[in-house]
């Protein structure tokens, strides 16, 4: 229950004013329980002012940014794996594994060097989408645009649902509630982010941090046992995926482009620091650029690193056995301090993973905001809320992730034929968009810089075909049918935008000096004569009309006898009470035909004042028909037709126990 | 998507008016959606004074309101078995389930005569409600109204589940489905009722009749073969209920009982005629009467038949065959009209008891409306629908039922013990009701009528106690829960509707020729310059108040000033731009601040106008937030503060396509 609105005190002689004026002091009225519930979730509002941007030291942007990156050779050499070991067996570790990761290395050493460009030359914001808006123009910048957002959603549910696996690789009992869990992390980080979670170092800091130095430590430990000849075969788990045997033929190249697709979700978030140049400290593109090669150099020693250490061992991926936490187990041996290192790579893997799904949740409502500013999105994901984050877009990110965790009951491996084919699609776009800006600005140095972008568009739309080919069937056709139709959706959407907006800007000078109308009509719809009525009417005589006229639509004859008898005997007769007989008891379609009488000449404005009373209570208004709101939105079809709700509030006029002592007696009474 | 609102020529000269005052002729604005839907699916809407009921003879009387009663010896005798075979075997058919069946009927003389008195006393409307709240007051009533309102919803599911195992019974292979077509049977009967089925003779008739005749073929020719010797006894159908076998000790009072109330379930229905007397052709009581003795005669002999032939025939129901089905089988023979004629009871069978479930949907919505009528019910239930009905009470109905058949997956048994609580509630409370009233008029004969009233308040008293014992730890202490919490709830909303009524109806004289306030003031909400602003300011300068500003929230400083020079730039100085600062972005928050200054003084009335864009299609409003709808409904919590939707309709500007396409060149065109 809220409080009453206002509170009138009866006047000093016992008699309370029938229709009371408030006191003068200004009016306190409590906060709405949607505010006051938002509040308690996601702490007190933020104020625009409060809008700024941290910067940050290339050790921390390192944290901030590539937890997306670093965290996709968690999987990464397992996806690779799982593509060969049940077409080839074990040929896959001695001949496949490693030169397919040093191809994929090949391709993140042409995107650093791409993205080093793009950096220099947009220091503000050079994620894909404004770069292609800004050299290939906004239709190009949309597939860019949604290729990315439909990528961020996997990102998120690919990234969740691996840091769950991590979890349950650890603790096999918690295999059955993957999705529960993974759903729960989801909503921990839409909860972090409406709440205005920054782009914290602190935060970020320890578990990248952390997963950089257990892989480190595992990866160093790994080679040294290798090269030592103390490193066996990691024994194969329960359940582990086929095993093709005996000899193998040729091995097609469809295969190893598949496995190479496969292996590129590992280069996916290569792109976060070039969506965040400002947050870094002066000069913003130097220190980004030298992170941007840190973060590069780490991934690629890990990624091959992985896969190294996985050719050795031979380690084979069950449901719930990861690829990594086999190299754990067998690079760190069964003794106590081995399950010690074993359970920090697990849960230092779990949480780079759930803090890669939170830069998606940066970047989607960032990136949705912008296609919406330029009318391409819904104009809702503009909207800052409570705390200053596009929340919009995070409920929308969060609750697109859930669907697909779902669906795909937080497996990894059927996610990833869906990831990827956007992003290296926005790579081509971007990339391709650097090109024509050399040859359009021909600024010192362009020609090396159309080199690098040129070949890093060719190398990324060759790519880009590559995994859309070879993972079609597996799943990324549903992508490759998405994008297109979002993209038409979007455009659809920006024409209606624009239809609307040239619409209301159209000669609004003109308009602005044009006349006003010669008459105005005052309708005041009248269902019973009571309190209610009786401050609509009072307010229709401040507005001093040309026509005043009480409406009743009656729909039962009685009941209008009654009214326009009392109507008479409250000396009402100085404004007119028309009955208009409503049948059928449509009384929307009743009152839009007198109204429309009035309107309909052209030269008149109509006020209708609907009585409506204010509840105290949302279950008191429960017990009453919306009927006031219905014909207001019935009548607002009509030109020149102004509803006006009249408000009369419960509460504000107090009634003497003893009167409503008297009515209960009476009413007991009847019948006797 | 719905037509455009108005279309408005552009002028001869080739140049739109820029705010177009539209034609003179009447609108003609479309049907809303809604309203074709419910066109479509009722068909045309019927006006108020097509009300009117049929008058019916006593044949056709009999059909209409005897279904509900006679439908019920389809499951009767079978639930008597069902409690007592498991405990004592077939003992059951060779001592008890006749004579638990004789006392039955003897409570069904108590009543016939009982209503008989109800009849004469109450020719208008007859109903326990209306009884009760004449002689005992209307808490009273409150008590048989909602104990006859569960009731109406458990004979819906009992009956409609009673119905499909008629029809499983003949085709075993629809018994997966029963919960499905037991639903598809309410939606049915529901939908049938919203299109107004009157209580119609035709469709009553046919299978009331059918099912008499065939009963009494069933039970005749089964007589006639026991006293020839020629019945044997049923066979033990496949999955049949648990047998107590061997010697059985002493019988226990209370399983008797428990039996008994069982089969109290066949009375139930018996109340209809008293519903119902204006139905009657004149002198209606007479002959309201005299179609009671007759269907309470059928009634009769058609449960001591079954019960009869059930205890020659040993029938143990099973889950897939219900007793009826096993006598008609034993009874007819396996010879091809023997089949024939089984067929013809089950299908006979099946169409009375969903035409039982139909006589809840006449009884319910009335009923509720009563209630409602009084203020002991959500006063929604009141309103006739489009084809004046209570479709508010149907719609109640057809989800209560339905949530019951889900929940018991549409097995009688199991709804049993709900039932005939609430009827024998009501039956005492009315007969008590009954009582009181010759106690009070004293009339001609009133011994008599007290004697009989008085002694039918004591027996159903006496059932109504054997049934709430012996059925409580099955499922009847929900009801004896329910009903005093439904009680509870009623009496509260009736004081609310109390209070309000009090209040709003509180010294409208007074106020009705109270002053009005000195000033109006008048807000327009401007968010940008265009039409639709334009449209608000026209409108507001049609009211002439005593002060006029326009306010801008303001949430971003730039676009504040780009507004603010417009503002001065299109001439509209004279009217001030307040600009009020909104860093939290609480835009309703503010408004109310600004609007609560001006009504603080308690002398002013605030007109709150608000531009709101009227879109084409739905979708169109989807791309939008509702930002005015919040405004507004915020506001409304504020004394005196009357908001105004002033309505601009797109597509009432003629835009030239050069405008739209300059537009969306320049829009490609930014950034190069």
């Amino acid at each position: 229950m809220t409080e009453p609105p206002i509170t009138t005190p009866t006047r000093p002689g016992g008699i309370a004013a029938p229709v009371p004026f408030p006191p003068s002091a200004p009016i306190a009225l409590p906060e709405s329980r949607r505010y006051r519930v938002k509040n308690r979730l996601l702490g007190p509002p933020l104020n625009t002012d409060q809008l700024e941007h941290e910067r940050l030291g290339k050790p921390t942007a390192l944290a901030v940014f590539a937890s997306d990156a670093l965290s996709s050779t968690a999987y990464a050499t397992e996806e690779i794996i799982r593509v060969l070991v049940p077409a080839i067996g074990f040929l896959a570790f001695s001949a496949y594994v490693l030169p397919i990761t040093v191809a994929m290395v090949a391709v993140l050493v042409i995107l650093v060097f791409s993205y080093r460009q793009t950096i220099k030359a947009y220091p503000s914001a050079g994620g894909a989408y404004i770069v292609t808006k800004d050299n290939l123009g906004l239709l190009p910048a949309q597939v860019a645009g949604v290729a990315l957002l439909t990528d961020y959603i996997l990102t998120v549910a690919v990234s969740t649902s691996a840091g769950v696996a991590a979890m349950y690789s650890a603790f096999p009992v918690l295999f059955p509630y993957r999705v529960v869990v993974a759903l729960f992390f989801i909503a921990v980080i839409a909860w972090g982010n409406l709440r205005g979670v920054k782009e914290s170092g602190r935060i970020f800091a320890i578990p990248t941090y952390a997963f950089l130095v257990s892989m480190f430590v595992m990866i160093g430990m790994g080679v040294v046992r290798a090269v030592t000849g103390t490193l066996g075969r990691a024994p194969l788990p329960e359940g582990h995926i086929a095993i093709a045997q005996g000899q193998i033929g040729a091995v097609g190249i469809f295969l190893v482009l598949h496995a190479f697709a496969s292996g590129g979700a590992a280069v996916t978030g290569v792109e976060a620091i070039s969506n965040g140049v400002p947050a870094f400290k002066k000069p913003e593109w130097r220190n980004a650029r030298s992170t941007l090669m840190l973060m590069a150099s780490c991934l690629g020693v890990m990624f091959l690193g992985i896969s190294f250490l996985a050719a050795k061992l031979h380690t084979v991926p069950s449901e719930r056995s990861t690829v990594i936490s086999q190299i754990a187990r067998a690079v760190f041996g069964d003794g106590p301090a081995g399950h010690v290192a074993f359970y920090v790579v697990q849960a230092a893997t779990m949480l780079i993973l759930v803090l890669a799904a939170n830069t998606s949740f940066a970047d989607f409502p960032r990136l949705a905001s912008f296609q919406a500013d330029d009318s391409f999105m819904p104009k809702q994901l503009t909207k800052r809320g409570h705390r200053l984050v596009f929340s919009n877009g995070i409920i929308s990110l969060a609750v697109s992730a859930a669907v697909l965790v779902v669906f795909f009951k937080a497996d990894v491996t059927h996610l990833i034929p869906l990831y990827a084919v956007g992003v290296f699609t926005s790579f081509t776009l971007s990339q391709a968009g650097m090109a024509r800006r050399h040859l359009r600005l021909r600024e010192p140095g362009w020609r090396l810089g159309l080199l690098i972008n040129g070949g890093g568009a060719v190398a990324t739309g060759v790519v880009t075909v590559v995994v859309a080919v070879t993972k079609f069937t597996h799943g990324a056709w549903f992508i490759m049918v998405l994008v297109p139709v979002l993209v038409a959706v979007v455009v659809r959407l920006n024409r209606q935008y624009e239809a609307e907006s040239a619409e209301l800007e159209y000669e609004v000078v003109a308009a602005a000096k044009g006349p006003t109308l010669r008459r105005h009509s005052v309708i005041v719809l009248v269902e019973k004569l009571d309190l209610s009525t009786v401050r609509a009417l009072q307010y229709a005589r401040t507005l001093s009309p040309t026509e005043l006229r009480a409406v009743h639509v009656a729909t039962d004859h009685s009941r209008a006898e009654a009214l326009a008898d009392e109507w008479h005997r409250l000396g009402l007769s100085r404004i007119s009470l028309e009955i208009v007989d409503c049948p059928d008891r449509r009384l929307e379609r009743a009152v839009l035909d007198v109204v429309s009488e009035d309107v309909s000449s052209g030269t008149t404005e109509v006020s209708v004042l609907v009585p409506r009373r204010e509840y105290r209570a949302h279950w008191h208004r429960l017990l009453h028909d919306r009927t006031a709101d219905r014909i207001a939105r019935a009548v607002a079809r009509l030109p020149h037709a102004n509803v006006t709700f009249v408000p009369y509030h419960f509460g504000s006029t107090p009634v003497p126990d003893e009167v409503i002592q008297a009515r209960r007696e009476a009413a007991h009474d009847t019948g006797h």
